[in-house]
């Protein structure tokens, strides 16, 4: 029996062996073809069409990507697309979400204090799991730092993280180090756990629920322009000094999100179990779309019963924003957008915190936001460059 | 009763709501001394000296980064210090991983396949949970690109990644994608499952216990110089074709590393339960040094028990490399280091594909390696400038 075990196991070993040399050949022919196609690239006429990313967009890229992606465990409930996938414990859901800060792209160090964006990035990911109903559990950090940065800057950006792990109790369980050739790079994996009938996929909502949403919207947006505002202010003379006082609320919705766990135990404080849930990261209207899409629903959105901050609405109007549109499509509020039973609304109306702002519709009827005035406006998903052109 | 949590929540959120204001606060101090900081730069008499990355290396960064990292959930067995974090479910443990790949730093575009690069960052973090004894179940891949790239670059990446999880039995359920400045950067986050009992963490090794590792090692190092030779070559003369024949197994194991997650069955098959298990992604000297670290012993390791390839052995000296320098510091063999009990030995000795290299000693009787002559030399975890200083 014992022999038995081991003769299959050098079996699969020699096999395992002759796959490798396979592969082997094949990485040698394909290195060497890629040599070639350096050299010729030059003198090459007729080289293939390639297509940038920029025609695809990132979600057009991720689909494109991982079309071709198999599960080959029962226990994967859910894989991409949602903000957190799935894996079965039994009674109990494992919840595993990732996100990607990039130096130039996702923040700018002349305005946010590392402390402040080791925070942040731990934030973002801990709201995913607050987007699935459940309760962060361990977190990874991962960054790539070029020479520039000293290991104050660093303890600095981690004791953000780990003011972030303390307030929401998240266990900061490993990570990687590297350099890199320039700029700094944060990757934080955060996991969850969660009772299997409470998470909330993106995929639950039913045509009558109602829509609502926790917090209110815009601010982190106007926030960023506040400070881009002073960014170019400082550039042009450094001797003036920021120009922040009044704007503490959008600032810090900016330099600061939180994640809202506690929601959870609210609903439930409640008795109303939401039917669908996602994350604000990217603004109300590219949300609303990917719970529209997911649960194979239409909208209707009311303009007027978007929460918003008074002060944040004037200032918007000040920087020419319809205020409506930094909510739709600012992001990085980190609010929570849930679905709940139609049914559930005497219990959800008068909690403070939390606005109805709509309903969800059969598909056919689309996705409209019905303006004060009673015009309906299709939702798109709108870019950041086309607020301003709207405003 | 219901009133009770309502009006509790709402307590709650005032609560939040006073520290959000709080923090806002100190946001908007730290801001302002931050742009002051930024503006007084040039003429600051006295900066603080600040300490750079070079000076501390990756351990001592992480060393000092995580030194004030608390857990929160007696779910956590362990966390950063071992090839992944455990995290208790009653039986059973989930296991995770993360590991970085930065272009320039980790992989370099001009003999890297596309495929390979793919294929590779799925293989090295499956390692980490071959490495605890843990059978592979999920992947997250994020991945930050310029605009450099094309989407065709990136099917090809994702291929590579897809053929591994295939091989390996990983559904890929979630990432990110994000714009990056300059290069591409690759960040996957893993988790596996074990058995509470069968985990292999570094600690685990006990003087006397037998020191093994699989398959052969240097190899990768040998092919990576062989791969930058040609690389030069051709640099220097775009129409040299690259003379890689013969070196088709060093190339392969530095472009196509697998991971060893055969390892687990191939001991349960012969009934022998590791003590101590590491994966060899810097170099023997370096791994061995983690055990006896973590474990609290010394060792003692034969060199020329060492086991290599002889084709590898013979290019090494053409590098004017000592060959067991390339084991001992050349990294990137994916190969298993573990130990085993003494008693052990008459089921593993005979094991093709194992070899028994070393044992573990008392901590006071340190780490040697013992030379085919007899010397004892002190076993360092030299980083890549040392090897060819030292042959």
């Amino acid at each position: 029996m014992q022999v038995d075990t081991i003769l299959k196991s050098q079996i699969s070993n020699l096999k395992s062996q002759i796959s490798n040399l396979k592969f082997q050949v094949s990485s040698f022919k394909l290195l060497r073809s890629l040599m070639y196609e350096n050299k010729n690239k030059k003198t090459a006429p007729t080289a293939p069409k390639l297509t940038s990313l920029s025609e695809l967009g990132e979600f057009g890229l991720i689909d494109r990507l991982t079309k071709n992606v198999k599960h080959y465990h029962p226990e994967t409930l859910k894989g991409i697309g949602d903000d957190a996938a799935v894996f079965d414990l039994g009674d109990k859901v494992m919840l595993m979400s990732t996100d990607l800060l990039v130096e130039g792209i996702h923040f700018d160090l002349t305005y946010m204090p590392f402390k402040h964006l080791g925070y942040k990035a731990a934030v973002v990911n801990i709201s995913d799991i607050a987007a699935m109903n459940g309760i962060p559990m361990q977190m990874t950090v991962s960054l790539a730092v070029s020479s520039r940065f000293s290991a104050e800057a660093l303890d600095e950006l981690y004791a953000g993280i780990i003011m972030a792990c303390d307030k929401y109790k998240v266990d900061l369980v490993g990570g990687d180090t590297s350099s890199n050739v320039k700029g700094l790079m944060i990757s934080v994996t955060v996991t969850g756990i969660a009772n299997k009938e409470d998470v909330t996929y993106r995929s639950g909502a039913r045509p009558g629920d109602l829509l609502c949403v926790t917090g209110d919207l815009g601010s982190a947006y106007i926030g960023l322009l506040v400070l881009e505002r002073e960014k170019s202010v400082f550039q042009v003379d450094p001797n003036m000094q920021p120009e922040l006082t009044g704007f503490d609320y959008q600032v810090g919705r900016q330099l600061r999100p939180e994640a809202r766990t506690d929601v959870r135990n609210l609903l439930i404080g409640i008795g109303v179990r939401p039917t669908s849930m996602i994350d604000i990261s990217d603004g109300l209207a590219s949300e609303i779309l990917h719970i529209c899409k997911h649960s194979g629903v239409g909208c209707k959105l009311f303009e007027g019963k978007i929460p918003m901050d008074a002060h944040t609405r004037e200032v918007a109007k000040e920087y020419k924003i319809i205020p409506s549109v930094a909510a739709l499509s600012g992001g990085e509020d980190y609010e929570l957008l849930f679905t709940v039973k139609q049914d559930d609304y005497e219990k959800i109306k008068d909690i403070a915190g939390i606005s109805i702002i709509g309903h969800m519709t059969a598909a056919a009827e689309g996705k409209y936001m019905i303006t004060p005035d009673g015009k309906a406006v299709p939702i798109t998903a709108q870019g950041w460059d086309g607020m301003r052109r709207d405003a």
